[in-house]
């Protein structure tokens, strides 16, 4: 007699619900259990309470004994933790013998356990989600399908994006945010290097808002895109070390880059620069912050961006001192907050020319995914169903692997690919001039 | 035959709800012109969608000509923008000839214009809120009633404060904002002074929470009050310096003092503390304040009040550096949300000890407001309605006077308060065993 599987999953934040709900609809199809466990009690019974079938948990985390009860409990685990805490997880799930699968980096912590996790047979997958997970599935499935042909690869070009749908767009900035508001300030501070045809390309932060180029995008119309920090360290996972470029970029709608060339300009992302905010006005912080660095706003369409940013109001920030980066924070969190029926949108797309037998060959391979509203965004969908789709699968025994990974062999994307595509999650792929 | 009246109103803020729906009600009864004038286009339609009868006007502050334009058609002038932009508004009242109110204190730029205001034959009355405003009119109108019966005053002791309705008491910190963050995080800084049987008490900050004492509200229950800032000056201001005793506090539920103590202690509320929020969660940085500066939280009400900022928060703050009074500031702001349909509550109370032909006696004289609603709160009922009050007098020529004022003397007191009993915030007094 078969035992009942058992999923559990930690975290039930902002990119766990659409998980949820699958996870919700995998238990009663298969009569499996799922376990939810989450510090926050309100936010799990939200989470959960059209789903009596699943099962919650209120936890802390950090208490020992009642993680590890849970954990002995489950046949595989998933953690949308904080990274910083997918350690305590993962040395319990080593010691209890259980898979685990996270959607973020892989880092020196979870590395170190690697041998480990091989010579106990178990699979830790991490990078399981859209950027890191659908990026390096889909295009390892496109190269390895091409050198499959005998093609060689001469450009790899990819793009990704957390955007908002057309029709929810009603800003001068085109973007509202549906992830982490930090990661948005400090976007592109480390610089960028990535390869040119044959050539190394290094662009510092001051510039590379300014240089973002276009692509079009079927249904979207042409969107922005500029270079993300270190696309080189990607060549040897991607196996493309012959490729005469190599590029990883982050798409926006044009008009974004534009006005955020002129944030950074006027300093306004600085985490150095520290004002004292008590009676200082957000129109004075913004005036001020762009006489110092001499930068105009020379378009009416930069003026209407700043006037939303608060370019004349004359409520006062007053929060004693702050940087500059994290009152432009606390601004952009309000302004461009995505509203309970607002959809968001993620937009993907690799670009690929290819040679076989001296015979140039071009792809373009997009994948569009819009959200419902504010909670189930695009943003949750394709971060989370990757996670469990895995596991489903993991316990199906249809992933049979063990050691620590991330989904770039055909094993895990080939399978995770196919059930996206059943969920609605399907790239496009049309063949283009190279 | 007489021209038509015209009041007009600089900010549609927070504060403004009531005093607009006053004017709505004061223009129609009346007859007059009222306009209501903010930088915020979408603020304005929402605070006078229902009035018709208003005029609003989409106006930048700094743009002298557009607010001389405005200012010039009205007979007086309300302003309830940031303090530090009353100034602007008060040079022109001065030049175009028009009367100015504010709830603001008076400051060193608006004191210098004293002279000239008073040659120009305007009244520019300042404090004409509720702390600073009511406190005045409802503590002066008493003093003075009591010095008429030839009483001579022992002991002054006047609390006032704004608190969640007990219906709408939904937290362990029995506290919801209604009013400026800011002034909540950084509430007894600077210590307090104030006179005890004739002798002066300093208290430093970090005694301030500690040392709350009690005091029974009919229909409220017990709450505890600690000392304001600096209660001396208000000595003169009241004409009692024989009185033995001189204190004005802040009241709040008690269990409020005790968890703010502890955040005291573990120096939450410090500006000069800069932590890097980056990949720091919500409940490592409160547990860390705590150990660092050995903070027990020995009850279980303590442990809730904790819990409840986030003790066991694992999410990351994510703004940079950041002061740990600005983290504490925007975890309150969070928290202690006044939801729309929560009430908030003001309360008030003076009690004064006096002595007529050697007789004792005391008296207590108290004011419980209460909001309808999250815009409608007792706290913009009681600073928007004195300036309502006070420019419909002064257009009927029920007010007859001239000069910088502060609602201390009986020509403005007296109609005010009794126009503000006609709106149902109305002193209750008792004679209590002195």
């Amino acid at each position: 007699m078969p035992t009942t599987k058992h999923i559990l999953l930690f975290g039930a934040g902002k990119s766990a619900t659409v998980l949820i709900d699958y996870l919700g609809k995998i238990c009663l199809q298969k009569q499996w259990i799922c376990t939810i466990a989450d510090a926050d009690e309100q936010l799990l019974k939200m989470k959960t309470a059209s789903m009596p079938q699943l099962q919650s948990q209120v936890i802390q985390i950090e208490a020992e004994e009642q993680r590890r009860s849970l954990i002995n409990a489950a046949d595989v685990v998933i953690s949308m933790l904080p990274p910083a805490l997918h350690i305590l997880v993962a040395k319990d799930c080593l010691i209890l013998r259980k898979h685990l699968l996270t959607a973020s980096y892989i880092d020196p912590a979870i590395r170190a356990l690697e041998k480990e996790i091989e010579a106990a047979g178990l699979l830790f997958l991490g990078e399981m989600g859209l950027d890191p997970g659908i990026d390096h599935m889909s295009a390892m499935k496109l190269i390895h399908s091409i050198q499959s042909k005998g093609g060689e690869i001469d450009s790899f070009k990819s793009h990704c994006g957390g955007l908002v749908a057309p029709e929810s767009d009603t800003n001068p900035w085109h973007y509202k945010i549906s992830w982490n508001p930090r990661n948005i300030v400090t976007a592109g501070k480390a610089g960028a290097i990535y390869k040119l045809n044959n050539s190394i390309k290094e662009v510092p932060y001051e510039q590379i808002f300014n240089a973002c180029e276009l692509v079009t995008i079927d249904g979207i119309g042409e969107l922005a895109f500029y270079p993300n920090r270190d696309s080189l360290s990607y060549i040897p996972l991607s196996g493309l070390d012959t490729a005469q470029t190599f590029i990883r970029t982050t798409l926006r709608y044009p008009a974004f880059c534009a006005g955020w060339q002129k944030i950074i300009e006027a300093k306004l992302t600085d985490d150095a620069t520290m004002i004292d905010t008590d009676h200082l006005s957000y129109g004075r912080f913004l005036r001020e912050q762009l006489a110092a660095h001499h930068v105009q706003l020379d378009t009416s369409k930069l003026e209407q961006q700043f006037e939303m940013l608060g370019l004349y109001n004359n409520h006062s920030i007053n929060k004693g001192m702050q940087s500059a980066a994290a009152i432009l924070q606390d601004i952009i969190e309000e302004q461009w907050e995505l509203e309970h029926h607002d959809k968001d949108l993620i937009v993907m797309l690799h670009e690929i020319d290819y040679t076989i037998n001296n015979n140039k060959h071009g792809i373009k391979s997009s994948l569009i995914v819009k959200g419902d509203d504010s909670l189930h965004t695009a943003m949750a969908k394709t971060v989370g169903l990757p996670l469990g789709i895995a596991a489903t699968l993991l316990l199906e025994n249809k992933i049979d692997l063990s050691g620590l990974h991330i989904p770039t062999i055909p094993a895990i994307y080939l399978p995770v690919l196919n059930e996206l595509a059943n969920e609605g999650i399907r790239f496009e792929e049309v063949e283009v001039q190279a």
